[in-house]
């Protein structure tokens, strides 16, 4: 029998804490924008000390790619999700610096089942990142397309 | 003498071509989903040959980091950009596979000369990127921060 959650165990403003990433090092943001986001502000702490942040900060794909990483071990995997069609918006508001950690939660902010679909129904969501100074790093929201609990 | 583009140096409707990526390797998609993204449709072969897409797909921020990649080093490098407060949307049309390329080109949709910060000016762009067979793979959207060319 299936345990995990399907989209009728969802409800509008249910909050879903997504825990907690350990302190992120200079070396793994530095890593991190070499392969994906290599500008000078994320890879080069002299270049970015003079830069506009003065110092080097992580880029906002390593911001959410650690949400995404929470968000799949503690909410997704135990649910029976079918795919993300999009992001409607994402806001980096403070950027994230060497020591810095982060912690997430989810709110849902929708149910929409499916017109077209019977088996499927979306839950719009927003995610909220803070540091360990409980200053808001980032914002994302968009849809997620769950599986609905099958007739018995 | 800066000879990296400014805000002026830019137009609505202009295309800026981003290159191509190489053939992303089965195991790449695994190797970036473990870290960041780790549902069994992108780490899993044999339990995604029976899931939604039949077959493994790259998680969709592989796309994004791919994409995001060829914009530092085709265009952002060769800019005075400052900084991305965010992403306006993203949708993921189509599925990228094991052996499939991508090409991304950027368009720019708006100027919008700061008011309150003279020395800068926000250019809204579309990404979109494409996989080897001309299908869309990718759409993003958002602003982007630029200096503004000094007055002399």
């Amino acid at each position: 029998m299936n345990q995990k959650k399907y989209f009728e165990d969802f409800e509008v403003g249910q909050v879903v804490e997504l825990g907690a990433t350990g302190p992120l090092s200079e070396q793994t943001i530095i890593d991190f924008a070499q392969l994906y986001d290599p500008q000078p502000i994320h890879t080069d702490p002299q270049a970015a000390a003079t830069g506009f942040f003065n110092g080097l900060i992580a880029s906002g794909w390593q911001t959410v790619t650690l949400c995404m990483r929470l968000l799949v071990d503690n909410f997704l995997n135990q649910t029976n999700c079918v795919v993300s069609p999009g992001v409607e918006n994402i806001s980096w508001s403070n950027p994230l610096r060497p020591g810095d950690s982060l912690t997430a939660r989810l709110t849902v902010l929708e149910l929409l089942p499916s017109k077209s679909r019977p088996t499927v129904g979306t839950v719009k969501y927003i995610i909220e990142a803070f540091n360990q100074n409980n200053q808001l790093v980032m914002k994302m929201s968009g849809p997620y397309l769950f599986y609905r609990r099958p007739q018995s």
